[in-house]
């Protein structure tokens, strides 16, 4: 058993746990990893990396549809679904045998079965046991249904069904215009297929600001994705052909299929969390700023706690969680300060408070919008949106929305911007590089410092 | 005559131009600007925005070209040069109007002709005299070429010819292997065409770290893109179908056409600047670090002072004088600070000190190389390249250099880190979207901070 003890035992090999596993062996403290599936977690095999492998496809795609636009004569025949899955598991698999090469590197103790807690220091493998100083949580998310609504995998499928499709389907039902859905539907109708998206909330993307929501639906609505908003699923039936939906307002709507994209739930039922004593709250691990459990020395990171379910929120709570064990001085995290990106096209990106919301907090704000109308590249990409900015009065840029094509990679720099409380004279005194889209971000903060220069009105 | 006197008189409307005048007028001075052509100048009409609209033309070609790697079936039948053009042209057309409707919103006077300076405040256009308080020059730049070498606008051309080829050559010699060499060998390769660059120094974008030459370099063979380094043109004689050069080595080449991209020489002659007493060197105008000449109360902005050739340098340098004559406080641009965008496939940009421009100034440095092969969103683009930064020992990040497909887009937070001077611990604590190609910014500052993430070795 002694050779089974280790400074740091985590369970679940996903963004969050290999983070705090590769920063606590840096940190020279011994770690073992246990991971029932695959190390990279979601994120790598059925998350971020597969969606935006379809999502590059969907580019290439639309590119050759409308090529002519550009001068450049190209036909697109159609999409080779085997192709694009091939060329999506080879850059995982790619991906995978880094991450694999670093698990070695780091000399982390790698432990591949299905673990639980069998006490709060005591994580047990198949009859193996793994004693930890320190124990991490980070089992993760799988994708959530509604009650009474059952996913067959066939008809009515979550995302990690839609990932393994190998075909495209002539019409989708998406139920949620959450990001997921919202990426789904952008991959389908490059694809060709007739995509229709279901919304209970008034808005696409509703936790974004209601900007960046409404200029993501009039891009939509140009590319021909529909969308019931504000609108209950009722019910759905399998037809012969496929799915027939119904909604609150009696309308009805059929398709090949439908994707359930309703969000995702906490994996936490059956891991002996409660029985040792970790507090949950509808499967969630409930965790301090320090991502501490309510038991000594248990932490949890990543979709298992109730913070923002994004690959990178894992790396920072598992790093976050690695430094403390270590004894390094470390401060929680702000979890505002982190950037979010849709990766549709257009692309929705944000970092820092919504208008709505830096109301509620600071009382006034100002605002400025910035139209990719006078931005020389986004022209160039014949891309719309716009850059928002959101400022406490007098004070620093407290929100950044953006929407537009390839907006994801500017948000970077919107993070820096939120994170160094810039004001807007600040930034606006620095210089862009012309032409390229992240001289919006400048101009729109050389236009809230009182200094527009490519600004109409 | 007084109905012709203002505040400030400008001789040039391209970028510095037409950003001076618009700060100047925002800041409630009268402005005259006068411009021979098209309000715009070169970075609109012959320059960074066309040039920008090929590369784009040539991404969806390529897209198309490599459309089977990801599951795309299309095929790429040509390209149509008059719908390249038509394209191109319309861009420029939009912005064109906008630029257009900003000159008269900010109630600037716009004086179309040929303005000369006739005394150090006045300026006379067509026999009509404008009276400046004070004279902004800003007549910008043409294409030069070498001695003895003649431009024929037919088989040796420059890059104003260049942008107006109503077809793809189908094999092209670049004499220069700068910013717009690389573009356009960038864009005709794309294109179709056997391109072969040649440069008398012993790396493309010389400029650069010479760690992003070699990566472009590399890029390029790959491309089959051919270049001849540190080898000299010696001359050129034109063929029965096209033209033969032969270079210092003895070695012939022979192609369709030859383009002459050696650089750009100021539009200084004739102008009557020396005669009004402007003080230039081999045709820059010279000037403090506040743009002011030799004469008081005469200026002079971007391409004709012998400072970085760059449309957002003419921005810069045009609020500055702007601001000055307001009497708003200003302090000089660091050079330095000024982010540099090579727009080719793949894209190079930096921000700061080469490597060994930093050993020169500080002596000890350290630096960091990113793969972007740990990047997932640079294998999902298939991109080649790598993140450099380079660090003051002990300090902050000096330098950053970038290779890789659409990494121009990243500069602009390099630019902040850079200018704010950054520690790399500042930039590593916070968090990058996962998974952007910005990511890889933030990892190299992880790893520079000594806490790498996804770093082998």
């Amino acid at each position: 058993m002694a050779d089974n003890a280790f400074d740091v035992v985590i369970l679940g090999g996903g963004s969050g746990g290999y983070a705090c596993a590769f920063r606590a062996a840096e940190l020279g403290l011994s770690v073992a990893l246990i991971e029932k599936d695959k190390v990279g977690g979601t994120c790598l095999h059925r998350g971020c990396i597969p969606t935006k492998a379809l999502l590059h496809a969907a580019e290439i795609a639309d590119g050759a549809r409308e090529s002519e636009q550009f001068g450049v004569r190209a036909t697109l025949e159609g999409i080779d679904m085997p192709g694009v899955n091939k060329y999506k598991d080879a850059t995982i698999s790619r991906l995978y045998k880094g991450l694999q090469g670093l698990v070695k590197a780091r000399k982390v103790t790698y432990v591949e079965g299905y673990g639980k807690l069998v006490a709060p220091d005591l994580v047990e493998v198949e009859g193996a046991a793994y004693r930890g100083r320190n124990i991490v949580l980070a089992t993760g998310s799988v994708p959530k249904s509604l009650p009474g609504l059952e996913i067959d995998g066939d008809r009515i499928i979550t995302s990690d069904h839609a990932l393994q499709l190998e075909h495209v389907p002539s019409s989708v039902i998406v139920l949620g215009g959450g990001v997921i859905g919202v990426e789904f539907a952008s991959v389908w109708k490059s694809f060709g297929a007739d995509v229709t998206i279901v919304e209970a909330l008034p808005h696409l993307v509703p936790l974004e600001d209601e900007a960046s929501s409404k200029l993501l639906e009039r891009a939509f609505r140009r590319r021909g994705i529909k969308y019931e908003l504000g609108n209950r699923f009722n019910g759905v039936e399998r037809t012969e052909s496929g799915v027939k939906v119904s909604l609150a307002d009696g309308k009805q709507l059929e398709a090949d299929l439908m994707l359930v994209a309703v969000g995702r739930g906490p994996v936490s039922q059956g891991l002996g969390y409660e029985e040792a004593g970790v507090r949950t709250d509808r499967g969630y691990v409930i965790v301090d700023e320090y991502c501490r459990t309510s038991v000594p020395n248990v932490y949890a990171v990543g979709d298992l706690i109730p913070t923002l379910q994004l690959a990178h929120v894992g790396f920072a709570e598992g790093i976050l969680v690695a430094e403390q064990i270590a004894g390094v001085a470390t401060t929680p995290i702000d979890y505002d300060g982190v950037p979010r990106v849709t990766y549709s096209e257009p692309e929705v990106a944000s970092v820092g408070l919504t208008e709505a919301k830096a109301k509620e907090k600071y009382g006034e704000v100002e605002t400025l919008v910035y139209d990719l109308g006078g931005n020389g590249r986004s022209q160039i990409l014949k891309t719309q949106g716009s850059v928002k900015l959101v400022r406490q009065k007098d004070g620093p840029v407290v929100g950044i929305h953006m929407v537009g094509a390839r907006v994801g990679e500017l948000i970077a720099e919107g993070q820096l911007i939120y994170n160094w409380e810039a004001l807007p004279g600040e930034v606006a005194q620095l210089i862009h590089p012309h032409p390229t889209q992240s001289e919006a971000l400048g101009e729109a903060h050389l236009a809230l410092a009182g200094k527009p220069l490519h600004v109409h009105g």
